[in-house]
């Protein structure tokens, strides 16, 4: 099964709107074991979306349109998909009357316009709007299909995930439900993680019956594609796939994809598989799906009853507003210092007279954090984010301090390589992870 | 003149890595004025790349190859390329000693396979590399041009600025170079932009001589595409023609570009064209081409003298983080207090029994923040982010305050919509530019 993503609008192409869609679907239909071979991006221009639409079709089963459904003469997606399929465009009184709905219950008043929206191809399968205005479609063209759904990412998502993969699914013949779990890591590079899952990865293409993604050969292990192969699944036992992202500032993904027939039996596979990835790789990983750091953070601290005191210098606020961009954060954060000007690190840390890049400063700044802002723990990054170094520091050099109540304190160096903001990233996300190890300690002890 | 991008890379396909690289080489090519109809993505295979590009030549002049140029065996870009050429690829003793020298000079053995981005195509101009290894290609095919370039940013931008562009406007046949510069805006809607621009529009439009992109038309002025026609230019006097670029939370983009003969005709027309857009927009513009708010800020701090601390609360770090990504933000900026807790901000910033978020507390935060930090100036921010109210004040509500030695504090209130993120995101860039325009006063008083 081969389905392309084709992205429609002028504003792609002229660079005023990086294209996210396009990559988010690639990433979802590899989950559902579909191949994508190519994706492109086309103007808003009915004889060019035509062409882009009809070369898609030449050379997969489906093609998945996103934008240009709107309400403005700019949208044609829907009168390209009519073209291709040569039938007229219907009003949809369902839909129309939903639209007028959606207006009249804002008590505002509707630009006619708007009710193009409600205008489908002959034939089509309307794919109910629950977002936004604008439905997807579902259009057969004999053994190939034309999806069209909207290019306002999450009025996109909703529907591709709830209509369109689980047709394409359905199309593909393998009658099996697909379900996966993504594990977040931190802290282990790509290729020590293919390392020590090794002996999954080994055990997962065994009972899928060898043959095509075997371990070990080149690229299998590189990033890319899903080990185990997409057909591994027999008639009866679901035989999970393991696949490995690579996200940058956000770690490493490590995605447990599982077909079943039912999605009990896929879940439940993911869950066992899940288990011992979790044993091999221990507290690298940091959360699940779509967790972030600061929210696993937030729910430890939560959970000890803990609060958080911060005091930044070269990250300037980043360990801050990454905290806080958890809701609820005022139950466990306090707040950040960020002390820029070594006269604010003495008045408001009580730091004393070490460099300011040193082990001393960041201990005395992690305790002068909590205590400046009544938290249970102190936090504190002090260190070279560059352009130039500092008091013979190189650019890099970063001392991350940690203070409990305890007085268990202590201090630890990295050495981070980039420019400055992704020297400054890094260390957030690795203080972050820090901090987030121990309180996992702390919790288990 | 038409020109199609490529972007090679599996991982692209796959949602690994987002493809930014053709969003910034379509702004290019529409800046030079060059249609860019198609972009595609496809992975690395050797078959399906050359399908693409030759699809790419077959409706277009040209096509830019991004990605694929590495040493490892996936990069394949080279040999689809002599592919499609239908010629063998040979080694460039040039290259290939200048990647040996590479690996030398850095005292490291280099793999074999590093040779392998010394291989070109047979009869392909080299564009030599001047970061990384892999250099670049200009390759005829008839009257018809595939150019590849490196996947990693700034690589690849570099040499496309560099030889891509100028190589494309030199094949358009039009004698002439072209210049742009970007005057970057906040706090004006698009449309109110275009309408107070709008005598400006119409001037250049009639000095091209009307035509093609006619001012008032549909679309004209609704961010896409240039005002004034791309062949506006006579034989001599070069008319520039404005384009806007809504980029978000990062504000309207006001693009000038002219085409001259000379690059001093060109920049001429520019200038004299800017003159006349700053004076309609006055203080809405803030940079120029790449300047971030923040490095404006600190341009002006820097330029009188005067130093900045911060107290935040819903942004939870986010101004200072901006702040401190200019580099050398140390000689102005202080610090900031991100005060979470109600505690803090009594105790750090000695704020009194008003509510949370009220006048009177941005009032006390920005003066607190000016004396617990020793700075000149104070800038402040507290609001309600969400996702539920606070103390009665809708989510959106977000008061900035503002003291200077002079004593002469104010605060105002926005309104904001949005989601958490959003919310956070527009209080930080809307205080920076309030205290922007607060320092341009300053200046000219």
């Amino acid at each position: 099964m081969r389905c392309e993503v084709l992205a429609v609008g002028t504003e792609l192409l002229l660079g005023q709107v990086v294209d996210t869609n396009s990559a988010w679907i690639g990433e979802q239909l590899a989950g559902a074991g579909i191949d994508c071979h190519f994706q492109a991006k086309v103007g808003d221009n009915q004889p060019r979306i035509v062409t882009a639409i009809r070369q898609a079709l030449a050379r997969s089963d489906a093609v998945i349109c996103c934008g240009g459904l709107g309400p403005t003469q700019d949208d044609i997606t829907r009168e390209a998909i009519a073209e291709v399929l040569g039938v007229p465009l219907e009003l949809d009184e369902e839909i129309a009357g939903r639209i007028e709905q959606m207006f009249s219950g804002r008590g505002r008043g509707m630009a006619l316009n708007n009710l193009r929206q409600a205008e489908v191809p002959s034939g089509a399968i309307v794919i109910p709007q629950v977002r936004g205005t604008a439905p997807g479609l579902i259009c057969r063209l004999g053994d190939r299909t034309i999806y069209a759904v909207p290019g306002v990412p999450g009025e996109m998502r909703e529907m591709v995930g709830r209509a369109v993969i689980p047709d394409l699914v359905s199309l593909s013949g393998v009658r099996a439900t697909i379900a996966s779990r993504t594990l977040r890591t931190w802290g282990m590079a790509e290729s020590t993680l293919a390392e020590v899952l090794a002996p999954r990865l080994t055990a997962l293409d065994a009972a899928a019956g060898g043959g095509s993604g075997a371990v070990g050969g080149s690229g299998a292990v590189g990033g890319s594609g899903a080990v185990g192969g997409s057909g591994a699944v027999g008639g009866s036992g679901a035989v999970p796939t393991i696949a490995f992202l690579a996200s940058g500032i956000e770690g490493i993904k490590v995605r447990i994809t599982a077909k079943a027939p039912t999605t009990r039996e896929a879940e439940a596979a993911i869950a066992a598989e899940e288990a011992e990835v979790r044993r091999l790789l221990g507290p690298v990983v940091f959360g699940v799906d779509d967790q972030t750091m600061e929210a696993a953070i937030g729910e430890l601290l939560a959970g000890r009853g803990l609060s958080l005191g911060v005091a930044e210098s070269l990250t300037g606020g980043l360990v801050g507003s990454r905290l806080t961009a958890v809701p609820g954060a005022s139950d466990w954060f306090r707040g950040s210092i960020v002390a820029y000007a070594t006269e604010a690190k003495r008045k408001l840390l009580g730091v004393g007279d070490s460099p300011a890049v040193s082990e001393e400063t960041a201990l005395e700044m992690a305790a002068g954090a909590a205590a400046a802002l009544g938290a249970d723990l102190g936090l504190s990054l002090t260190g070279v984010a560059g352009p130039t170094e500092q008091d013979g520091q190189p650019v890099g050099t970063v001392w991350v301090g940690m203070h409990s109540a305890s007085g268990d304190d202590q201090a630890r160096l990295l050495r981070l390589f980039g420019d400055r903001d992704q020297i400054r990233q890094i260390a957030t996300i690795s203080a972050l992870d820090w901090l987030r190890r121990s309180l996992v300690d702390l919790s288990d002890s």
